[in-house]
């Protein structure tokens, strides 16, 4: 158990997280990747069974194809549909970071759901709070991180990395240190977004 | 950006998260439950469309009956599945909380995915990261918490709380003051899920 100074400094952290685009190219080594990881592994899974696995992707040319299969992805759909909902500077940071930024991260983590190690249905509950994990961790050491499944919808990431069938990209996760300081993150009032007992009844 | 001591106290608390399946009737004041959700509020969510709703179950008769959907799904499948791979100390222990146990929260948070903000795709990955802050948000107040999916499945749990067709629940979160304190969690090693730069290649 936790004492109260550790609660608020935990506060701190879940509140000011944001997602990082711009990322310095020096290395990560292996230590801090693995305090990442550890923090990933003790998330909560399904019957404990832990289903996630991560490729720890620093290659160059490896990342630069992945950043090809997140340009794809980006161009063939998703920046059309983004380009309607998001400002105009949002906009433009995304494309630039999707169309490149994304494979000049030096670390990025893929993360997979083993469906060897979870039933199909709960498979997304098992891995993605492994991933939040890991970008908490990364905040934690003062590293930034984004949160991206841009491109793990086709078939291109998993043949790339050589995954087995069982096995599936769920979120890369891009991870360095920030090229610049942001501003906290904006979220609508959880008011909002909560409701008392039954839907409907405000909160 | 958070100092070296914050970083500490949050791998700290991200290590040793446990899921609590006894919990204490003592009631949580709203307060508490606010600050839960603003950390909840703070997760990544793909475009920061923030899908996620969140229905805050106190009313016993509701409660009880989500706990009955829990347990018509623990034995309509979910337990025999189960029954062969846990240990017959955790299995027993889960039994216990699928057919009784987890109504007595005095809390229990639904956490949903609102289809209408968000590519269907996506959803989970923009959802199950909220649920996790809440979980470590607890955590980080010495609360319990749970992570489970086990009453999501069917349209029972939709239907009882009155949500709309958009709106599908995730997972619920029973929180509470722990019964007891639990041991460290229990996890495989980091390498033992990690490859470099390719599926098979040894971390």
């Amino acid at each position: 158990m936790s004492g109260e100074g550790d609660g608020e400094a935990l506060f701190r952290l879940l509140v000011s997280q944001r997602a990082h685009r711009e990322l310095r190219p020096d290395p990560l080594p292996d230590e801090t990747i693995e305090r990442l990881l550890l923090a990933a592994t003790h998330a909560p899974s399904a019957e404990n069974r832990q289903p996630w696995a991560f490729v720890v992707v620093r290659d160059a040319t490896t990342r630069a194809r992945i950043g090809e299969i997140a340009a794809a992805a980006w161009r063939g759909g998703a920046r059309e549909h983004s380009r309607a909902r998001l400002s105009e500077r949002l906009f433009a940071d995304v494309d630039r970071w999707a169309t490149g930024g994304l494979a000049s991260a030096p670390v990025l983590v893929v993360v997979c759901g083993d469906r060897s190690r979870s039933d199909p249905r709960s498979l997304a509950a098992s891995v993605y709070p492994a991933a939040q994990n890991l970008c908490l961790a990364a905040h934690a050491l003062g590293l930034g991180s984004l949160f991206s499944t841009l491109a793990t919808a086709g078939p291109d990431l998993a043949s790339l990395l050589g995954l087995p069938a069982h096995v599936e990209p769920m979120v890369v996760v891009p991870v360095g240190l920030p090229a610049r300081a942001l501003a906290p993150p904006r979220r609508a009032p959880v008011a909002s977004r909560t409701w008392r007992d039954r839907w409907g009844a405000p909160w």
